[in-house]
């Protein structure tokens, strides 16, 4: 994934994610990735939560998670948490997350499927073509 | 307010609850009240929050609380959650929680208003005769 | 599975749960797994999370997770959540978890990989004996 | 409080902060204020909650909590966070925490009472010179 740009941000492990073992509590994980698929669409596509939900009437629910917690984290820590999109499909869009610490070392990667659906119908629907041009720089570089 | 009943419930403090200190993380106490209250409104009121909000357009959001934490509570407590009526007015409702150890020894006691709301003009409104009546056997005997 | 009990909770989709679509907000459903394998410990398997970490010294994190979230659930939905064993190993334990809405359809579901560990050297240890006989139950049924 | 130093922070409303009304979920508020007093602690007074706990043992928890919820916050809202010491006490700091909107208007407003305590006693303990003298500027202006 080399030629790839990700969509990386710093967050903070903090106390309330902290477990009574000193870790992190893992459903928190979600919470962290859940704020950086919002990060991503509001900075990264151009299309906040809001936006989408209040004026648009779309979702972008997520369908499917695969999550591997290599290793703990813990209170103080700083990770990185990055983004990079795996795979664009008709109405879907399947992103890899990591977080590391910051040695550089994972700590967490997960696979999502989104799925962009319409708030009316609770259906799937189509990725519109601005969203894709926006989406396509975090994706894989298609050899031709 | 011996002579009055209170609504109550038992609450397990859960890992998800404690923090690196092994107690429980103070905002989910808040998490707790919120849960209360709703079963006060299905069980003891006949009316929950789903039929408020989406058959009546109504809402009961919390404009006001104090709360003392008076003693710790530590993963695997059982607690006991109480809720009296303080006072009715005209669109509000004042409740007092206490959660209290297996010992009955006050953990956390809490005074909350909370108002009724339309959801639609998102303003407050009075409370029917309907729900007075089923709230009443919650609040303090009145002296004549 | 049919030959093979499931621990079952209920488990009350509440308002605190659900996001501004009216939907669980999908890192809450981890909390309600790990509730439940707590549940399970402490009832099914006779360990409570308490007693594991702070008398015996060991923890049971979970170190990866599959999860399909089949449907959505809306708040006051009440979900019907299942827990079978689908493996266990030296040091580990694969649980497959169902959520099912009240017509028995499939909600979410989800396989998580639960290793025991020992919190003093942060190493995975052998499940000791008297816990696999009453993980057991709860597996697969061999064949021979 | 006009020649007093607040502490602030920006913080965006989040998917994962909103209830079915679109609004925050008033738990929520309270990991915010823990995040305030965290970063407040951390860099404004030079002990971040990790050092308190880990390599001091001291814990810093609220005792008690007065807070108005003044008007709602909706999902995209970039809230501004302030905390001013109102009190330093032997043992103990009352905190006044904001949260205003974009317009400057108020949203929600609390009093803190935090009372710094050794985990390993689990008893109060004097606020030590040096934190009281990180403390101080952000603390009432007094007369003489």
């Amino acid at each position: 994934m080399a030629d790839q740009a990700a969509f990386a941000r710093a967050v903070l492990v903090r106390f309330g994610d902290c477990d009574p073992a000193g870790i992190v509590f893992y459903p928190r994980y979600f919470e962290m990735f859940n704020n950086l698929v919002e990060d991503w669409c509001a900075q990264g596509l151009g299309a906040s939560f809001r936006e989408l939900h209040q004026e648009r009437g779309l979702g972008l629910p997520t369908v499917s998670i695969q999550t591997e917690f290599v290793a703990p984290s813990r209170l103080g820590d700083l990770l990185r948490a990055e983004l990079q999109v795996e795979k664009i499909g008709g109405a879907s869009i399947t992103v890899a997350i990591r977080l590391l610490g910051e040695d550089g070392a994972e700590r967490v990667r997960a696979s999502l499927v989104l799925v962009l659906m319409d708030l009316n119908t609770m259906r799937a629907t189509r990725l519109p073509d601005a969203m894709r041009a926006r989406i396509a720089p975090f994706g894989p570089v298609e050899s031709h």
